[in-house]
């Protein structure tokens, strides 16, 4: 190899986790887990690859030309590396439409791959929580799906100051921009579009984008209108039987029953990039003037298997990744100084000792659930065992040395108050265990 | 799309993981989890993709040029999806190597996907427990991964009778060759190589591959003769320094000295297919008729981070995969019978009741810690709603009416025992907890 070393970081945009990283990112996916399961969801999962047959048809353009990471195998499959889980689950379904007892309330954490310009709260690989309904088309299940949310955050201490929850329509939009606007349906899914990147390109950018497209300078500017006005102007233009008006009344009436409403408004431009949501659209917004941006969102999918089946099955759901969310977690101060490392004690072995003494000590400590290392190096100088014990935080010492054994003794440290005890084997346990938990 | 719909099944060789299956994976990983932790060893985590040349070097030549996922990023990164993740960590390892306090005790759960015709225990993605202890030298570290891994067994109910642990080492062999069969370094390579693949193979493919790599008809004779010797016999044969006796020996005595060895037994034959491994190696056999194979393995690499750094650290561990493994709970009858679904009441629900009701029984129920669903439909008629209950075995239906709101009541059936109840509202929580625990 001739002194040539291979480079030590992770492939661009993803991330290592070393333990103090791992801690942290178990910590709030157990929080998270803990949540949906109290809402009575089952977690699934699938593979990381997929045909990429699965995203060719159905994703938005962008996601399928740019971002998906695509290659073909040995016997000639394209495969994808999954950029998001809804494909995957969508199929999952499809497979056992017959088998399945509807409404499912699925949820997954995965990782994903997205070939972007690592950034801010956006890497090439990140995990994510899923959270989705499976075979209920009425608001009621929107609206679990809008609480829960309300209720993560609130897990993890953050209040409506923090965040706020946008919520809007695709068939409100579509309702919209057909009634008034007078567009066709491939000039809507243009618009449709524009809106959804504008807050990410100049105010030009936007413009110049409906222009190119064949968008009128009439629609563009009923379209500005459009966007002046207020939920209720905007439903006074749509005829009565509206189904978009009846889904998003239904739903901001439950959530001003509940109370949730204090966390949720209306806002029209919000339309999800993906191409599969029909109806309910939301998206979580960091309200820090230092992180003013998206943390996730979700909405509802009316033809959710329509690749794989003639059957119809309605879903609604979120992804909820953990980048944009450790920033938001880290800009508000939500994360506990104290996510405690595995071990509790750690054994010092002396050399004149034999080993097996040690491997009892060790294990006589596991039945009592108390997690602990022992020192391997039995030739090593206390001070370095000492030490070692420092760095890693192991809160409690035991040592065990040949007088100990012939005393049935062992010695224990307390190593934040430095107080040191000779206590017998049949008292060292419950000594041990209040001090673990003081 | 003309009638034509994609296929439902997952990607060949890989798993989809319906909430049933998935609560097997979570049972028998947290299993392992909890056993882990006991020892002190910490959580690590590292990306999907890894660049190729990790693998290219370092990994067994079959697994490099056969059995890797490689393809090119818009880059020109030549990247891999992860097949193990010794390289990963090692990766890891060597990126921190004057920060981290060595020894580390590390431990991961990780998907990863070989290319591989699929069969009985050997799919092309498979999730893996991967144990380590890096930076310590000596035999005692070898002496808790195999401790660690008979608690591991022991855990899932394994005895010693269902399986064995075989030991040898990498040292021991190659002194073994050089010293008997008077071989060469290249030619302990391929002996290596042909004795690792020797119970997949035919006798007659085995001793073709000896001879056709330059192995003398005297050579093979010879170890023949090595594979009849008892360790004893092997060991006479050794200098007194050999490190490889020493070992051994050092291991043996401690697997006597804590009972331990009444699981093991050395076993020359045992070598492990990569490269990387220099010492200790292990390997756990199921011992039923039916299933006769390796479970999984590990062993000690001496020069973990050479790929990255002129600094040495040794490492021994294991990866232990759940295709295999669930074979082994499946054919020892090691599965319990109940992994119980996530949800314990299901809310029934009445059209003519508002539905903020049900939202606020279910949060009550939540907040007593009691995971519950609502029938989101509140149309259906109550013998959809039951048979919904009954099928996804919630123990207990909760109805609320308008009656029942009246008079600050609900009704709650037990869904096994068929019998059903008025609770007032101040009482139903505590009947309910005594339901769900018995």
């Amino acid at each position: 190899m001739g002194g040539t070393f291979l480079a030590t970081n992770p492939y661009k945009g993803t991330r290592d986790f070393y333990p103090e990283d791992m801690r942290l990112r178990n910590w709030f996916f157990s929080k998270m887990r803990d949540v949906v399961e109290q809402y009575g969801y089952e977690e699934y999962g699938g593979p990381i690859l997929e045909s990429f047959d699965l995203y060719a048809a159905k994703s938005g353009q962008e996601l399928v030309n740019e971002q998906i990471y695509h290659f073909e195998d040995k016997g000639n499959r394209r495969l994808a590396i999954r950029p998001e889980m809804t494909p995957t689950v969508a199929r999952m379904v499809a497979s056992r439409i017959n088998e399945l007892a509807f409404p499912l309330r699925w949820y997954s954490i995965a990782n994903l791959m997205r070939y972007e310009r690592p950034q801010k709260g956006r890497l090439r690989e990140h995990w994510q929580l899923n959270v989705d309904v499976f075979g209920e088309e009425g608001i009621h299940a929107d609206f679990e799906i809008l609480s829960l949310i309300v209720d993560l955050m609130q897990a993890f201490g953050a209040d409506g100051g923090m965040y706020n929850l946008r919520i809007s329509n695709r068939r409100f939009f579509n309702d919209v921009m057909r009634e008034v606007l007078k567009a066709a349906p491939e000039q809507i899914h243009v618009i449709s579009k524009a809106v959804d990147k504008r807050s990410k390109i100049s105010e030009e950018e936007y413009r110049n984008w409906l222009a190119d497209s064949g968008i009128s300078p009439e629609q563009v500017a009923q379209l500005d209108k459009v966007f002046a006005s207020s939920f209720e102007e905007l439903c006074a233009c749509l005829p009565a039987d509206s189904r978009g008006v009846a889904e998003l009344q239904g739903l901001f009436s439950l959530l001003e029953e509940t109370g949730f409403n204090s966390f949720c408004e209306f806002d029209f431009s919000v339309l999800r990039g993906f191409d599969y949501y029909t109806g309910t659209v939301f998206e979580v917004f960091d309200t820090s003037p230092e992180n003013r941006r998206s943390l996730f969102g979700g909405g509802r999918y009316d033809d959710l298997i329509g690749l794989f089946s003639k059957q119809a099955v309605s879903g609604i759901g979120f992804g909820f990744g953990d980048v944009t969310f450790q920033d938001f977690l880290q800009i508000h101060n939500l994360i506990p100084a104290d996510l405690a490392a595995t071990g509790e004690v750690m054994i010092a072995t002396f050399e004149d000792t034999p080993y097996r003494e040690y491997a009892r000590l060790s294990s006589e400590l596991r039945s009592a659930g108390i997690a602990n290392n022992i020192y391997l190096d039995v030739s090593a100088k206390m001070k370095k065992q000492l030490t070692y014990a420092e760095r890693k935080g192991f809160p409690v010492v035991v040592f065990l040395g040949r007088q100990e054994i012939e005393d049935g003794a062992v010695v224990i440290k307390h190593m934040a108050r430095r107080e040191q005890e000779t206590v017998s084997r049949g008292e060292y346990l419950e000594k041990l265990r209040g001090w673990l938990k003081s």
